[in-house]
């Protein structure tokens, strides 16, 4: 009894180290029941009580699939509660007249910096695109890279990343022409050839959205590799679009930086999201 | 009993999850024992369990620190064993022709666009640091960014990235020049000034090491910033060094680029590490 009552505890320790790390995955029951020689009724048994406490603790969903190909996966989540103490944790962060630059820029490297900060945007953005079938998340150098790799850890998927330049180290590469919104400059970005299959459903993902010229560049780019757009996320829009050409996006906060202050409001995610 | 059981379980569950995300956070007892409205000495033999599945596991280490003021830490490690199939593992990747770039270069973008495999790596330098006070992981844009999130992810400190270019959004930089090793070109790096205190322990990351001009120069720039290095780590350096400056550094691979092939053997880690 005792013996049984460590072992149940080892492996409910274990069991959710193994499914956090692998969001999104398809896990045998088999498997476990391998890895911890124990019946598959008592690897049942051990799923219910994870599956209860990821939802009470609203860590995410752990999906159950019956029958000999089945198994269980963990789909992490936000709840509303939580997203929204995120959002206001960001907005009071970004609400600093230290982080206003000439020209109405933001300096924001320390929150793209921060471990903490960038897994809770991650599972933000995953719980938006829990249950569609997001192949890639796409992202524009430098600054998109953190967001991009936090995104693609919760969903499990690889994450692509577009360049202003050319590197060696990319071989043979996409190019795509696009307008900058805010300076209406003509500017080049190219993403690696081997990086994208045809038909690969592709989220983009960047820091800061300003005229929106960039994530349409970006938009052109999932056009060119024949790959379907399945949805745009910043981290931050500057409040002044005057013409942005980019249709749906979710944007965790709107930034307003003018007269050297930096003022920050909820984007449109929550509303978006859990209304 | 049954009450108490379950409540065992759902502390248990919710622990690993909560310290699994915090590494190297000093969570206090007392803190358990009001989310979980229990005993300090029931968070106490959770504690124990979890220390011993974490090791029997490979997981990492559960320090415990008694006294008011204590509570406890999760530092993850990687044992020798995985982090020997970890490293066979990137060998057997790498080591394909298809990677062979003109002039010796290597593809190597979508092992670091691959979340799972970022997450080893991470945790494979972030063991070698395990008890060394690092306050920021440093590496250069734009495909060192993945390897320094993972490994900050691990040590559960900012990372920082230094830049080619100086971007607006940066705010002020300081600006280094350093002699590209493979090119004997002299080039410039910029970091924003902002991103590091002075006497901070800075361990630099980088993807893929050649002449070791550019780990070289991100080394003066800790200098610049009155900052003290702690290491180097990279997950890939080339055969060929022909002069290398960079003294004492840690390697997953040693990679070889030469008419058309690419072959792979183990870098320093292991050796280095576990010997």
């Amino acid at each position: 009894m005792e013996f049984l009552k460590v072992r149940r505890s080892d492996r409910l320790i274990d069991m959710t180290r193994y499914l956090l790390e692998r969001p999104h995955t398809l896990v045998p029951l088999t498997f476990f029941a391998d890895r911890y020689d124990s019946a598959k009724s008592s690897i049942s048994e051990d799923l219910t009580i994870l599956k209860r406490t990821f939802q009470a603790r609203g860590t995410g969903l752990l999906e159950t699939i019956p029958g000999a190909a089945g198994g269980t996966r963990f789909l992490p989540y936000i709840l509303k509660e939580e997203a929204q103490e995120v959002v206001n944790k960001l907005i009071e962060e970004m609400s600093s007249d230290t982080r206003y630059l000439p020209g109405g820029y933001v300096y924001m490297s320390d929150l793209l910096g921060s471990p903490a900060t960038l897994r809770k945007i991650g599972r933000i953005f995953a719980t938006q695109y829990l249950n569609q079938n997001v192949d890639a998340v796409m992202t524009i150098a430098t600054k998109g890279v953190p967001i991009a790799q936090s995104v693609a850890d919760f969903l499990n998927v690889p994450f692509v990343i577009v360049r202003h330049d050319t590197e060696i180290t990319e071989g043979s590469t996409v190019n795509v022409n696009y307008v900058s919104g805010s300076s209406t400059r003509i500017e080049k970005m190219s993403l690696s050839k081997r990086s994208l299959k045809p038909d690969a459903n592709v989220l983009i993902v960047d820091d800061y959205m300003r005229g929106g010229g960039t994530v349409g560049g970006m938009i052109s780019m999932v056009e060119e590799f024949d790959a379907n757009l399945i949805g745009v996320g910043v981290v931050a829009e500057s409040t002044a679009p005057n013409g942005r050409k980019i249709g749906d996006y979710t944007s965790l906060m709107r930034v307003d930086a003018e007269n050297n202050t930096v003022v920050s409001q909820p984007g449109n995610y929550i509303e978006k999201i859990f209304n």
